[in-house]
């Protein structure tokens, strides 16, 4: 007989194998257990299609009744694409629902777990609340904000240089690492960089693993509409991209590239530069529920200083690179004193091949 | 009845505790073993002071005879301040003796162990080898090279900021990270910095510890001899201060330095400032063994383009602070490519508080 703990481990186990292909919705995962056996399991795997809990009490059948079902996140409550699970798992007569957290969404928001008290079943929130919510955490910042989370990717050297002063930066990082990037950008909606970085570097910014995967939205912050129309990134056939402008810029330019199967997408300016508010609004209006942010500097640094990065991946190389003119991975405007630093919390260290991947939170989130 | 590893990791847990207490000699633990019992163990604990076989014998006594000793370096066959202890293992009458390896020390290197074969005493050699070089690593370099153990420190953000443009750094790490700063200055011979340190910061550059703690020998690098007479840095009392000049700098200012108890160092100049080999030769002869470089920027890069860093502790504080003008902590001339950077390999990452100590070394070293 395992402990809760043990079968809501499981439950997550099988949710994160879906990370980044349920999107808009969260992944989820359920297992059903009866008398110390497993009858059931199931994934959510995608937009549209059946929730973890329809698959796990197809799997069960019969055995559904007086077992306990353990799931990552509360069953929903309204009718969405698909029927609400709250009334399958009443239907199924478990005697018991273990849910890791409530579900953020307003339409749900503690009406699922409600439902299923009301019909007399015992359930225990809060079991590996931690790491359902970290599993998540993209879903959740959504419901919360209305807005993509956004990732901020960094390869630096161990002394912080992101390219020589001269824009080299090939290679920083080592195989391995550049292979976990490439997972990243297989696990979001869009990767973004500014105009910089494509004249500089002319990325495809595609997804490439073995496997194949699947490349996100390339958007491109290009303020002034300078993206050469033999960019790598304006060929549209394996990847969509978007380019971030201002009203007004050049309308040959504009109706090249939308030639080119690029979409336009016009930003207010600011006295900074583009709109960076504006502009994830208008991406979360479009279904874009995450952007990997892959720099130059300044556009780091523009995202810092708006408050907009929700987590930091930071790749370090076992190297140091030195140089007064060096590039840094956050650039832009000077702090007077230390206390203008942002804080953040580190969360994982990993090794990868020869490089270390730091992942961190800002601490205060709005 | 534990393994040789078990035994050898013992004595390296008691040497280790005498770490930057024996310069210039190596940290050494020994333990006797007789029928699965401890009947003596010893350290090195001070320069002239007896050798930790000396003391694992004493307590041993008779038990000695038919016993086996663990030794963490090769026991010496020459006489030094202290007379040869490979003699001693002989007039012991041990059976066995493990040692974990060799002594690099040229008046010894294989000699002692090769005494004690001679004498029909079986002796084994490498266990935990790796971890007994790591351990005395600055007397080994010492030996090979005969120049100091130079440690390059450096606290940042994790964005590779040292300071902002306008030199504010305090504070980038959290307490218990400057805490641990001052356990390496209670372990190093001597600490150096460059003048623009000394002018922005006014550091006094002593070790602060509940104890009280050793305070390394204070080095300026200074070549134009611009150490104002009211630093901190020249009042000798808590500590020793060295400014490494060039030849004819103002003799009025040298005066009245020395008359504060100052030492001055004549280093010769080169194209890039002061030559660097010539003052670590010069810094060896007088006896030190390991050097820590607290920078700022320049002087770490100084170093770092001279190929004289013997290994790097860098701390990463939980913040991001951007800035274009940000001062990092390798600065200097600028490389064109990436494949001018200087190869690591991470050696180990700690977590201090809320802040990141990342130790690595080079990867070639000469």
């Amino acid at each position: 007989m395992k402990t809760d703990q043990e079968y809501m481990q499981l439950a997550l186990d099988l949710a994160s194998t879906a990370k980044g292909k349920t999107n808009p919705n969260p992944v989820v995962g359920a297992v059903i257990v009866k008398d110390g056996v497993i009858v059931g399991t199931g994934i959510h795997r995608k937009a549209g299609e059946p929730h973890a809990e329809v698959h796990a009490f197809k799997m069960a059948g019969d055995y559904a009744r007086g077992a306990t079902l353990y799931v990552t996140l509360e069953p929903c409550s309204h009718f969405g694409k698909t029927p609400p699970c709250a009334n399958l798992v009443k239907e199924s007569e478990v005697s018991r629902v273990v849910v890791a957290t409530q579900d953020p969404n307003p339409s749900v928001a503690g009406r699922g777990i409600g439902l299923l008290r009301e019909a007399g079943i015992e359930v225990e929130v809060g079991v590996l609340e931690k790491e359902a919510l970290l599993l998540n955490e993209r879903f959740i910042h959504n419901m919360k904000t209305k807005r993509p989370f956004v990732i901020s990717k960094v390869a630096m050297t161990l002394d912080g240089k992101l390219a020589t002063h001269a824009g080299h930066s090939q290679w920083i990082t080592g195989e391995e690492a550049r292979f976990s990037v490439h997972q990243l950008r297989n696990e979001v909606d869009s990767i973004l960089v500014g105009i910089g970085t494509v004249i500089a570097d002319d990325p495809s910014l595609t997804t490439r693993l073995p496997e194949g995967g699947k490349s996100p939205i390339r958007i491109i912050l290009d303020s002034q509409l300078r993206t050469p129309l033999e960019a790598k990134v304006t060929d549209c056939k394996e990847a969509k991209t978007w380019i971030v402008t201002a009203e007004g810029t050049d309308a040959e330019k504009r109706a090249a590239l939308i030639g080119k199967g690029v979409e336009l997408i016009d930003v207010p300016l600011t006295e900074t530069g583009l709109n960076l508010e504006f502009l994830l609004n208008e991406l979360y209006r479009r279904g874009v529920t995450d952007v990997l942010v892959e720099g130059g500097g300044e556009i780091n640094a523009s995202f810092l200083r708006a408050g907009l990065i929700d987590k930091y991946i930071v790749y370090v190389a076992p190297k140091v690179l030195a140089g007064k003119h060096s590039l840094t991975p956050f650039s832009g405007l000077d702090a007077e004193t230390m206390d203008e630093a942002i804080d953040l919390s580190f969360h994982q260290i990993d090794k990868i091949g020869d490089d270390l991947c730091i992942t961190a939170y800002p601490t205060c989130k709005r």
